[in-house]
Protein backbone atom coordinates (compact mmCIF):
# COMPACT_ATOMS: atom_id res chain seq x y z
CA UNK A 1 0.00 0.00 0.00
CA UNK A 2 0.88 3.50 -0.57
CA UNK A 3 0.58 5.22 2.73
CA UNK A 4 1.01 9.28 2.86
CA UNK A 5 2.24 10.26 6.31
CA UNK A 6 1.04 14.18 7.46
CA UNK A 7 2.92 15.66 10.19
CA UNK A 8 6.33 13.83 10.37
CA UNK A 9 6.96 14.38 14.10
CA UNK A 10 7.33 11.77 16.61
CA UNK A 11 3.86 9.98 16.01
CA UNK A 12 4.11 9.72 12.31
CA UNK A 13 7.65 9.02 11.93
CA UNK A 14 7.18 6.18 14.32
CA UNK A 15 3.88 4.72 12.44
CA UNK A 16 5.87 5.55 9.17
CA UNK A 17 8.89 3.09 10.24
CA UNK A 18 6.94 0.47 11.44
CA UNK A 19 4.89 0.41 8.03
CA UNK A 20 7.83 0.51 5.93
CA UNK A 21 9.60 -2.58 7.39
CA UNK A 22 5.93 -4.20 7.21
CA UNK A 23 6.58 -3.39 3.14
CA UNK A 24 4.55 -0.65 2.66
CA UNK A 25 5.59 2.69 0.40
CA UNK A 26 5.91 5.13 2.89
CA UNK A 27 5.81 9.13 2.05
CA UNK A 28 6.48 11.52 4.92
CA UNK A 29 5.31 15.17 4.55
CA UNK A 30 4.58 18.39 6.27
CA UNK A 31 7.61 19.30 8.45
CA UNK A 32 8.71 23.09 9.74
CA UNK A 33 12.28 21.55 8.54
CA UNK A 34 12.90 20.06 5.17
CA UNK A 35 16.35 18.94 6.11
CA UNK A 36 14.79 17.04 8.79
CA UNK A 37 12.24 15.40 6.37
CA UNK A 38 14.55 14.28 4.13
CA UNK A 39 16.87 12.74 6.46
CA UNK A 40 13.74 10.79 7.92
CA UNK A 41 13.53 9.69 4.59
CA UNK A 42 16.92 9.00 4.19
CA UNK A 43 16.89 6.92 7.09
CA UNK A 44 13.93 4.76 6.66
CA UNK A 45 13.81 2.02 3.57
CA UNK A 46 10.74 2.30 1.53
CA UNK A 47 10.10 5.84 2.48
CA UNK A 48 10.48 8.77 0.73
CA UNK A 49 9.46 12.74 1.68
CA UNK A 50 7.07 14.96 -0.22
CA UNK A 51 4.62 17.49 -0.15
CA UNK A 52 1.57 16.94 1.75
CA UNK A 53 -0.05 17.18 -1.51
CA UNK A 54 2.15 14.49 -3.15
CA UNK A 55 1.72 12.32 -0.50
CA UNK A 56 -2.21 12.73 -0.27
CA UNK A 57 -2.10 12.35 -3.85
CA UNK A 58 -0.06 9.67 -4.43
CA UNK A 59 -1.76 6.92 -1.32
CA UNK A 60 -4.41 5.20 -0.83
CA UNK A 61 -4.58 5.77 3.25
CA UNK A 62 -3.24 9.28 4.77
CA UNK A 63 -2.37 9.47 8.20
CA UNK A 64 -2.89 12.74 9.81
CA UNK A 65 -0.29 13.37 12.85
CA UNK A 66 -0.17 17.08 13.49
CA UNK A 67 -0.65 19.30 16.37
CA UNK A 68 -4.38 20.38 16.67
CA UNK A 69 -3.22 23.70 16.13
CA UNK A 70 -2.33 22.88 12.82
CA UNK A 71 -5.09 20.37 11.73
CA UNK A 72 -6.37 23.21 9.08
CA UNK A 73 -3.23 23.91 7.68
CA UNK A 74 -2.17 20.65 7.54
CA UNK A 75 -5.94 19.73 5.60
CA UNK A 76 -5.61 22.79 3.69
CA UNK A 77 -1.89 21.55 2.55
CA UNK A 78 -3.15 17.83 1.23
CA UNK A 79 -5.08 18.92 -1.23
CA UNK A 80 -8.31 16.42 -2.66
CA UNK A 81 -9.09 13.40 0.06
CA UNK A 82 -11.38 12.19 -2.09
CA UNK A 83 -11.25 8.68 -1.40
CA UNK A 84 -8.90 8.37 0.67
CA UNK A 85 -8.71 6.44 3.82
CA UNK A 86 -7.83 9.54 6.41
CA UNK A 87 -6.72 8.30 9.73
CA UNK A 88 -6.88 10.45 12.48
CA UNK A 89 -4.55 10.06 15.43
CA UNK A 90 -4.40 13.82 16.69
CA UNK A 91 -5.85 14.31 20.21
CA UNK A 92 -7.65 17.98 20.28
CA UNK A 93 -5.24 19.17 23.29
CA UNK A 94 -4.37 22.66 24.20
CA UNK A 95 -1.11 23.85 23.57
CA UNK A 96 0.23 23.23 27.12
CA UNK A 97 -1.78 19.91 27.04
CA UNK A 98 -3.82 20.50 30.23
CA UNK A 99 -6.93 19.79 28.59
CA UNK A 100 -8.86 19.03 25.62
CA UNK A 101 -9.15 21.99 23.36
CA UNK A 102 -13.13 21.27 21.90
CA UNK A 103 -15.98 19.30 22.79
CA UNK A 104 -15.56 19.00 26.84
CA UNK A 105 -16.58 22.01 29.24
CA UNK A 106 -17.66 19.78 32.29
CA UNK A 107 -18.42 16.18 34.01
CA UNK A 108 -21.03 14.82 36.07
CA UNK A 109 -18.70 14.84 39.01
CA UNK A 110 -17.91 18.41 39.05
CA UNK A 111 -22.08 19.24 38.82
CA UNK A 112 -22.25 16.80 41.41
CA UNK A 113 -19.86 18.66 43.58
CA UNK A 114 -21.69 21.59 43.33
CA UNK A 115 -24.87 20.08 44.02
CA UNK A 116 -23.53 18.53 46.99
CA UNK A 117 -21.95 21.12 49.04
CA UNK A 118 -18.84 20.50 51.18
CA UNK A 119 -19.07 16.81 49.99
CA UNK A 120 -15.76 15.65 48.90
CA UNK A 121 -16.70 14.07 45.95
CA UNK A 122 -14.71 11.09 44.76
CA UNK A 123 -14.89 9.99 40.51
CA UNK A 124 -14.94 5.68 40.99
CA UNK A 125 -16.76 2.51 39.37
CA UNK A 126 -17.59 4.44 36.46
CA UNK A 127 -16.15 2.26 34.03
CA UNK A 128 -16.56 -1.30 34.88
CA UNK A 129 -20.58 -2.37 34.28
CA UNK A 130 -22.93 -3.55 37.41
CA UNK A 131 -22.41 -6.96 35.95
CA UNK A 132 -19.31 -7.20 37.25
CA UNK A 133 -20.03 -6.63 40.59
CA UNK A 134 -22.66 -9.12 40.99
CA UNK A 135 -20.60 -11.80 39.76
CA UNK A 136 -18.58 -13.93 42.07
CA UNK A 137 -15.34 -12.85 41.45
CA UNK A 138 -13.93 -9.33 39.98
CA UNK A 139 -10.94 -11.61 38.57
CA UNK A 140 -10.64 -12.07 34.36
CA UNK A 141 -8.79 -15.22 34.52
CA UNK A 142 -5.42 -14.08 35.83
CA UNK A 143 -5.91 -9.96 34.64
CA UNK A 144 -6.92 -7.73 36.86
CA UNK A 145 -9.36 -4.33 36.11
CA UNK A 146 -7.62 -1.23 36.32
CA UNK A 147 -10.34 0.98 38.60
CA UNK A 148 -9.08 4.68 37.85
CA UNK A 149 -10.23 7.31 40.49
CA UNK A 150 -10.23 11.31 40.74
CA UNK A 151 -10.85 13.84 43.12
CA UNK A 152 -9.85 16.74 44.95
CA UNK A 153 -9.54 15.93 48.78
CA UNK A 154 -6.19 14.08 49.68
CA UNK A 155 -8.24 12.29 52.76
CA UNK A 156 -11.43 11.36 50.55
CA UNK A 157 -9.20 9.42 47.99
CA UNK A 158 -7.48 7.46 50.08
CA UNK A 159 -10.27 6.11 51.56
CA UNK A 160 -12.21 5.61 47.97
CA UNK A 161 -8.51 3.81 47.02
CA UNK A 162 -9.20 1.49 49.79
CA UNK A 163 -12.52 0.60 49.12
CA UNK A 164 -11.47 0.13 45.37
CA UNK A 165 -8.81 -2.51 46.83
CA UNK A 166 -11.37 -4.05 48.96
CA UNK A 167 -13.60 -4.84 45.53
CA UNK A 168 -10.41 -6.49 43.50
CA UNK A 169 -9.27 -3.57 41.58
CA UNK A 170 -6.27 -2.31 40.74
CA UNK A 171 -6.60 1.35 42.03
CA UNK A 172 -4.98 4.47 40.18
CA UNK A 173 -5.28 7.92 41.16
CA UNK A 174 -5.72 9.68 37.94
CA UNK A 175 -5.97 13.34 39.41
CA UNK A 176 -8.20 16.05 40.10
CA UNK A 177 -11.97 16.13 40.27
CA UNK A 178 -11.95 17.71 36.66
CA UNK A 179 -10.26 14.54 35.07
CA UNK A 180 -14.15 12.97 35.42
CA UNK A 181 -14.39 14.40 32.21
CA UNK A 182 -12.06 11.77 30.89
CA UNK A 183 -13.34 9.09 32.92
CA UNK A 184 -16.83 9.79 32.17
CA UNK A 185 -16.71 9.64 28.32
CA UNK A 186 -14.27 6.39 29.03
CA UNK A 187 -17.46 4.89 31.09
CA UNK A 188 -20.04 5.78 28.07
CA UNK A 189 -16.99 4.25 26.16
CA UNK A 190 -17.27 0.86 27.91
CA UNK A 191 -21.43 1.13 27.17
CA UNK A 192 -21.13 1.74 23.90
CA UNK A 193 -18.38 -1.77 23.40
CA UNK A 194 -20.62 -3.46 25.69
CA UNK A 195 -24.15 -3.18 24.09
CA UNK A 196 -24.08 -0.49 21.29
CA UNK A 197 -21.26 -3.30 19.75
CA UNK A 198 -22.01 -6.44 21.68
CA UNK A 199 -19.25 -7.47 23.84
CA UNK A 200 -21.18 -7.56 26.68
CA UNK A 201 -20.54 -7.03 30.23
CA UNK A 202 -17.95 -9.06 30.80
CA UNK A 203 -15.17 -6.89 29.49
CA UNK A 204 -13.33 -4.80 31.99
CA UNK A 205 -10.12 -2.10 31.38
CA UNK A 206 -6.45 -2.85 32.14
CA UNK A 207 -3.32 -0.27 32.49
CA UNK A 208 -0.64 -2.01 31.38
CA UNK A 209 3.11 -1.14 31.86
CA UNK A 210 6.62 -2.27 31.14
CA UNK B 1 -16.60 1.96 58.35
CA UNK B 2 -20.41 3.10 57.90
CA UNK B 3 -21.13 3.26 53.59
CA UNK B 4 -24.55 4.55 52.35
CA UNK B 5 -25.83 3.91 49.09
CA UNK B 6 -28.18 6.26 47.61
CA UNK B 7 -29.68 4.45 44.32
CA UNK B 8 -29.67 0.86 44.80
CA UNK B 9 -30.34 -0.66 41.62
CA UNK B 10 -27.89 -2.53 39.65
CA UNK B 11 -24.88 -0.80 40.73
CA UNK B 12 -25.29 0.08 44.09
CA UNK B 13 -26.47 -3.10 45.50
CA UNK B 14 -24.10 -4.72 43.59
CA UNK B 15 -21.09 -2.70 45.16
CA UNK B 16 -23.14 -2.48 48.55
CA UNK B 17 -23.02 -5.96 48.81
CA UNK B 18 -19.16 -6.74 48.14
CA UNK B 19 -18.47 -3.86 51.16
CA UNK B 20 -20.80 -6.01 53.48
CA UNK B 21 -19.25 -8.87 52.83
CA UNK B 22 -15.67 -7.09 53.65
CA UNK B 23 -17.41 -6.41 57.15
CA UNK B 24 -18.64 -2.37 56.79
CA UNK B 25 -21.84 -1.59 57.67
CA UNK B 26 -24.55 -0.40 54.64
CA UNK B 27 -27.22 1.42 54.11
CA UNK B 28 -28.78 0.97 51.11
CA UNK B 29 -31.42 3.81 50.08
CA UNK B 30 -33.50 5.37 47.31
CA UNK B 31 -35.28 3.04 45.67
CA UNK B 32 -38.90 3.37 44.15
CA UNK B 33 -39.59 0.04 45.61
CA UNK B 34 -39.88 0.02 49.64
CA UNK B 35 -40.33 -3.05 49.58
CA UNK B 36 -37.69 -4.22 47.37
CA UNK B 37 -35.28 -2.03 49.45
CA UNK B 38 -36.25 -3.80 52.66
CA UNK B 39 -35.44 -7.21 50.76
CA UNK B 40 -32.18 -6.21 49.60
CA UNK B 41 -31.50 -5.13 52.89
CA UNK B 42 -32.27 -8.43 54.41
CA UNK B 43 -30.55 -10.00 51.82
CA UNK B 44 -27.54 -9.25 52.64
CA UNK B 45 -25.82 -9.25 56.44
CA UNK B 46 -24.34 -5.91 57.48
CA UNK B 47 -27.17 -3.70 56.05
CA UNK B 48 -30.03 -2.48 56.57
CA UNK B 49 -32.56 -0.21 54.53
CA UNK B 50 -33.41 3.40 55.49
CA UNK B 51 -34.28 7.17 53.66
CA UNK B 52 -31.36 9.00 51.93
CA UNK B 53 -31.05 11.44 54.75
CA UNK B 54 -30.47 9.07 57.22
CA UNK B 55 -27.90 6.56 55.04
CA UNK B 56 -26.31 10.12 54.45
CA UNK B 57 -25.91 11.48 58.23
CA UNK B 58 -24.97 7.97 59.48
CA UNK B 59 -22.29 7.07 57.07
CA UNK B 60 -18.25 8.55 56.50
CA UNK B 61 -18.61 7.49 52.58
CA UNK B 62 -21.80 7.53 50.36
CA UNK B 63 -21.80 5.89 46.79
CA UNK B 64 -23.88 7.78 44.37
CA UNK B 65 -25.42 5.50 42.16
CA UNK B 66 -28.63 6.89 40.48
CA UNK B 67 -29.05 7.34 36.70
CA UNK B 68 -28.32 10.77 35.68
CA UNK B 69 -32.09 12.30 35.50
CA UNK B 70 -32.40 11.58 39.41
CA UNK B 71 -29.02 13.44 40.63
CA UNK B 72 -30.39 16.56 41.87
CA UNK B 73 -32.96 14.99 43.34
CA UNK B 74 -30.94 12.47 45.11
CA UNK B 75 -28.74 14.81 46.38
CA UNK B 76 -31.66 16.57 48.03
CA UNK B 77 -33.13 13.82 49.57
CA UNK B 78 -29.41 13.07 50.89
CA UNK B 79 -29.01 16.66 52.88
CA UNK B 80 -26.05 17.90 54.37
CA UNK B 81 -22.74 15.94 52.93
CA UNK B 82 -20.39 18.13 54.78
CA UNK B 83 -17.50 16.07 55.14
CA UNK B 84 -18.54 13.20 53.30
CA UNK B 85 -16.64 11.37 51.30
CA UNK B 86 -18.90 11.51 48.28
CA UNK B 87 -18.08 7.96 45.62
CA UNK B 88 -19.63 9.62 42.17
CA UNK B 89 -19.85 6.49 39.88
CA UNK B 90 -22.43 7.79 37.79
CA UNK B 91 -22.12 8.33 34.15
CA UNK B 92 -23.97 11.04 32.71
CA UNK B 93 -25.72 8.93 29.59
CA UNK B 94 -29.00 10.05 27.86
CA UNK B 95 -32.01 8.19 28.69
CA UNK B 96 -31.63 6.20 25.78
CA UNK B 97 -27.93 5.35 26.63
CA UNK B 98 -26.78 7.18 22.86
CA UNK B 99 -24.94 9.44 24.43
CA UNK B 100 -22.81 11.36 27.14
CA UNK B 101 -25.80 14.11 28.22
CA UNK B 102 -23.44 16.90 29.22
CA UNK B 103 -19.92 18.29 28.13
CA UNK B 104 -19.35 17.07 25.09
CA UNK B 105 -20.57 18.33 21.81
CA UNK B 106 -17.96 16.98 18.97
CA UNK B 107 -14.64 15.56 18.37
CA UNK B 108 -11.34 16.42 16.15
CA UNK B 109 -12.29 13.62 13.76
CA UNK B 110 -15.83 14.85 12.84
CA UNK B 111 -13.94 18.11 12.57
CA UNK B 112 -11.53 16.87 10.41
CA UNK B 113 -14.24 14.91 8.86
CA UNK B 114 -16.07 18.30 7.74
CA UNK B 115 -12.58 20.31 6.81
CA UNK B 116 -11.48 17.18 4.69
CA UNK B 117 -14.38 16.64 2.54
CA UNK B 118 -14.86 13.17 0.63
CA UNK B 119 -12.26 11.50 2.76
CA UNK B 120 -12.94 8.40 4.87
CA UNK B 121 -12.08 9.37 8.37
CA UNK B 122 -10.93 6.74 10.65
CA UNK B 123 -10.01 7.53 14.36
CA UNK B 124 -7.27 5.28 15.80
CA UNK B 125 -3.60 5.69 17.34
CA UNK B 126 -4.54 8.29 19.36
CA UNK B 127 -4.45 6.56 22.77
CA UNK B 128 -1.04 5.19 22.66
CA UNK B 129 2.08 7.21 23.03
CA UNK B 130 4.53 7.76 20.35
CA UNK B 131 7.72 6.17 22.08
CA UNK B 132 5.61 3.00 21.94
CA UNK B 133 5.99 3.17 18.35
CA UNK B 134 9.97 4.42 18.19
CA UNK B 135 10.54 1.42 20.73
CA UNK B 136 11.67 -2.13 19.05
CA UNK B 137 8.65 -3.72 20.17
CA UNK B 138 5.07 -3.03 20.61
CA UNK B 139 4.48 -5.92 23.37
CA UNK B 140 4.15 -5.35 27.10
CA UNK B 141 5.88 -8.49 28.05
CA UNK B 142 3.02 -10.93 27.19
CA UNK B 143 -0.24 -8.77 26.90
CA UNK B 144 -1.21 -6.93 24.06
CA UNK B 145 -2.51 -3.28 23.46
CA UNK B 146 -6.05 -3.13 22.53
CA UNK B 147 -5.79 -0.19 19.74
CA UNK B 148 -9.55 1.25 19.19
CA UNK B 149 -10.58 2.60 16.43
CA UNK B 150 -14.14 4.46 15.05
CA UNK B 151 -14.89 5.51 11.71
CA UNK B 152 -18.11 5.21 9.41
CA UNK B 153 -17.15 3.88 6.12
CA UNK B 154 -16.56 -0.13 6.16
CA UNK B 155 -13.81 -0.94 3.72
CA UNK B 156 -12.01 2.24 4.87
CA UNK B 157 -12.10 0.80 8.95
CA UNK B 158 -11.00 -2.96 6.89
CA UNK B 159 -7.76 -1.23 5.97
CA UNK B 160 -7.29 0.60 9.15
CA UNK B 161 -7.77 -3.07 11.19
CA UNK B 162 -4.70 -4.22 8.70
CA UNK B 163 -3.01 -1.74 9.58
CA UNK B 164 -3.18 -1.84 13.43
CA UNK B 165 -2.58 -5.30 13.19
CA UNK B 166 0.87 -4.90 11.10
CA UNK B 167 1.62 -2.59 14.05
CA UNK B 168 1.12 -5.02 16.74
CA UNK B 169 -1.42 -4.04 18.59
CA UNK B 170 -5.29 -6.09 18.86
CA UNK B 171 -7.71 -3.76 16.44
CA UNK B 172 -10.65 -3.17 18.85
CA UNK B 173 -13.65 -1.79 16.21
CA UNK B 174 -15.46 0.68 18.30
CA UNK B 175 -18.61 1.73 16.10
CA UNK B 176 -19.05 5.07 13.91
CA UNK B 177 -16.43 8.20 13.39
CA UNK B 178 -18.58 10.03 16.71
CA UNK B 179 -17.76 7.53 19.02
CA UNK B 180 -14.18 9.84 18.72
CA UNK B 181 -16.07 11.82 21.11
CA UNK B 182 -14.83 9.17 23.82
CA UNK B 183 -11.44 7.89 22.37
CA UNK B 184 -9.98 11.52 22.40
CA UNK B 185 -10.73 12.00 26.10
CA UNK B 186 -9.15 8.35 26.56
CA UNK B 187 -6.15 9.99 24.62
CA UNK B 188 -6.24 13.05 27.19
CA UNK B 189 -6.49 10.47 29.81
CA UNK B 190 -3.52 8.45 29.02
CA UNK B 191 -1.38 12.14 28.47
CA UNK B 192 -2.89 12.84 31.91
CA UNK B 193 -1.59 9.82 33.70
CA UNK B 194 1.93 9.66 31.20
CA UNK B 195 2.84 13.08 32.11
CA UNK B 196 0.80 14.69 34.89
CA UNK B 197 0.38 11.57 36.70
CA UNK B 198 4.14 10.65 36.08
CA UNK B 199 3.44 7.26 34.82
CA UNK B 200 5.59 8.15 31.69
CA UNK B 201 5.09 6.76 28.47
CA UNK B 202 5.11 3.00 28.84
CA UNK B 203 1.52 2.73 29.27
CA UNK B 204 -1.02 1.09 27.52
CA UNK B 205 -4.76 -0.11 27.50
CA UNK B 206 -6.29 -3.97 27.31
CA UNK B 207 -9.19 -4.56 26.62
CA UNK B 208 -9.96 -8.05 29.17
CA UNK B 209 -12.78 -9.91 28.82
CA UNK B 210 -14.29 -13.55 30.22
Amino acid sequence: MNIGIIGSGNMGSGLGKIWARRGHQVIFSFSRDMNKLNELARSVPNSRAASPAEAVEQSEVVLLAVRWANVEEAIKAGGSFKEKVLIDCTNPLNPDLSDLAIGHTTSAAEEIARLAKEAKVVKAFNTVFAEVYHSSSRRFGTRMTSMFYCGDDVEAKATVEKLIKEVGFEPIDAGPLKVARYLEPLGMFMVQLGYVRGMGTNIALSLIRR
